[in-house]
């Protein structure tokens, strides 16, 4: 019953024992299909196989029974358990010949690097005799394009480099001009991303427009205190802009002040934003997050106009001698307190100045990432965040004693978007607002 | 063909509109392989599908005819896109029942935390009438456990919730104790990380290591620089240790010395490691990372033994201020360039030493990580990595110029790994060893 082929859409098949092992993580799924919804392609099934030649065969037949656009990634590498090209060759039923052109293209690549060809890499110029190979600007392996006929119809399959900066590329140039608009209209999305309240309080929020039949349906998925509401339209073109904008509304309204950004907008760029907004310049000050919240700041292009820059404490010392954090009150209250992280932001503040890249917001972090170290009074997961405000006058400061849940990474991704938070809404001056895992 | 169930196998469904959409990555099915694999189990397929009751139960259906267990994760939250517990009751031709105890194991989740239970949540109360309740000591989804009887085979299905701090105890607790050893021996596996070298160069020095019927099998994966060497060796039990060891030290042999650690370890811990087998420390000074050199340092519980922290010099006023970098250089020289970079390592060493927090070793970063920002002289891409120590003497200099390519997030963790590589070849005296994208 699941094998009727699908029109205007696709199914994405990820090979490699390093994924079905569980070795590596995933990511060209998720990427492809974000893409494909983007542009209005229902995708039916992500299915991964291992290398092995007959499990890619089989499953590029069977995804080609059930969507007309199969993506396949991986497999296409110069060493020995790269099986995609043979897979697909036997999938079609033929055998292998080597594309010229392909075989110049990979010299090619490796002269303008100053090297000759490794032997192995003459593999990758092979292709099933009806394929067609697909040129890779960023690295070594082609890709290949063939039509499956599969009882009677036929799908387009695309194999793609396993890489993602090779089959990003790729697939934008390649398979993107080849996908026609759906018949039936089209799917529009938007993601509103919240920071700062469970799940459950969010969709108690949205109330009935999270009703399954509604038109744009609307969702929410949780992750680590970012609680993304997804709203998608599916129907006639010209409808789709002012279905998705009024949702959109409806939920900013619901969920206010929560609610930082859509789409690609991350709690990063939206507090960058209105640092820019108001002019105003941040500095870090981060013990138990070693870093992890300049660098969530700096992975948005173009920060460094409002993000000058701070101090990794994981030491101690480090937070007396760089922070001027006062030994005794580190030893009486611990380095995990209220007045340690207090200080530490005014620290910044003070330090920033000294160093000609003066900030008028100090952000510090301060806690127990576990598994280790915690205590009775302070177990794993308790953390310190302060922020200090410097814009005249007396300098502001706001510290809040948090429990996040999870393991390590969790809580050091946790802190930093909260600490985030913390700024993002002082500077829209949304007044007191508590935040997930606030204690007290 | 592919409907016969294979013993010993199990199959992974992950289920979500946001997983389908390609707006979460899937880590569920990568961290379920993996510890599958380990306990000798075999995965037939990992497969994803939407937040739709019929594609759910088909896919439960479908996967129970292929595999004695599956796993679903997801779908088992309080809201009314959850629909995990009605599609297994329909995949079992059942109707939902509420589970007294179940709805009193999630009041006390709230009351622990002083608040009273939201209505959405008491949905997480329902199960299928033959299928049981397992408890979830994380949250407040329970996970259901059913058996599903295809064409006279039955399979094990277990539906566990979508949040890995959640799943993951949760099999360890369920679903670990029910698998028997497989009749067959067992599977063992081994990952030798590799970093500085291409796939290829990697894959010629393994050699026939890499033949596909040898036993163990070896493969390779890149990522980033990265090149995991995965050994994998299938038979009996009591062959698998020696198996095990005597490819890894042939792998090992082959690709020295870029093998940096196995398993678990990661560049990362692999450079803590020798900096604590030497007894000293480290501070970092990062422009273009942002803090992700110290982030992913930290990520490694303990690390504040031999790390002890660092600068964010985003800003060049902080370069100048913090670190002491002579402004005429910068000016003539450029923020990218390799005085500026040994100036902030030497910087680094200083100010450690002045802050009171004395280290041997400085890694300083900066380039232009993209995708603005590149000249012709420069690319995006471009990136200085210095390192400086001071072991008593004079202080060594060691700068290299880099060319990284792709998007901003590989050239930033491209260039915080390459530091951390510079660092751990210089603690075990690898000499001077040419690493991926070293120009000149």
């Amino acid at each position: 019953m699941a094998d009727r082929l699908i029109h205007d859409a696709a199914a994405v098949l990820s090979i490699g024992d390093e994924l079905i092992l569980g070795q590596t993580l995933d990511t060209n799924s998720a990427w492809l299909s974000a893409r494909l919804t983007e542009l209005g392609v229902r995708i039916v099934e992500h299915a991964t196989v291992d290398d092995d030649c007959e499990a890619i065969a089989s499953a590029l037949r069977r995804l080609a029974g059930r969507a007309r656009l199969v993506i396949a990634t991986g497999g296409l590498g110069p060493t020995i358990d790269d099986l995609t090209r043979r897979a697909l060759a036997d999938a079609l039923g033929e055998g292998l010949v080597e594309d010229g052109q392909m075989l110049s293209a990979i010299r090619l690549y490796f002269a303008a690097r100053g090297t000759e060809m490794p032997e192995n890499n003459r593999l990758q110029a092979l292709r099933p005799e009806s394929a067609s190979a697909l040129g890779n600007a960023q690295g070594t392996a082609p890709g290949l394009h063939a039509r499956l006929e599969i009882d009677g119809a036929s799908a387009d399959c695309f194999c793609l480099p396993g890489p993602p900066n090779e089959m990003r590329p790729m697939f934008e140039q390649f398979v993107m001009p080849r996908l026609n608009p759906p018949a039936g209209g089209v799917i529009r999305t938007r993601v509103i991303g919240t920071f700062g309240l469970p799940e459950a309080t969010i969709a108690e929020r949205l109330g009935e427009l999270m009703a399954r039949l509604r038109n744009p349906v609307i969702g929410t998925t949780a992750s680590g205190g970012t609680v993304s509401c997804r709203i998608r339209f599916t129907g006639a073109a010209e409808e789709a802009d002012e279905a998705i904008a009024q949702a959109e509304r409806a939920v900013r309204e619901a969920v206010s002040p929560y609610d930082f950004g859509a789409d690609d907008e991350t709690l990063a760029s939206a507090t960058l934003k209105e640092l820019r907004r108001a002019g105003e310049r941040l500095v870090v000050a981060e013990s138990c997050t070693g870093g992890g919240l300049g660098a969530l700041l700096t992975d948005v292009p173009g920060s460094s106009d409002v993000f000058c820059g701070g101090w990794i404490t994981y030491a101690d010392a480090m937070k007396l001698g760089a922070l001027g954090v006062d030994k005794s009150t580190l030893r009486a209250r611990g380095a995990v307190s209220e007045e340690v992280a207090i200080a530490m932001a005014r620290g910044a503040l003070r330090a920033a100045e000294e160093a000609g890249a003066p900030a008028q917001h100090a952000l510090a972090i301060t806690g127990v990432a576990g598994p280790g170290g915690g205590t009775k009074d302070k177990p794993a997961g308790t953390v310190w965040i302060a922020r200090a405000s410097d814009r005249g006058g007396e300098i502001e400061v706001d510290a809040r004693r948090f429990l996040f849940p999870g393991e390590r990474r969790a809580v050091r991704l946790r802190s930093a978007l909260t600490a985030m938070a913390m700024l993002r809404l002082a500077l829209i001056g949304a007044g007191p607002v508590k935040l997930l895992g606030q204690q007290g």
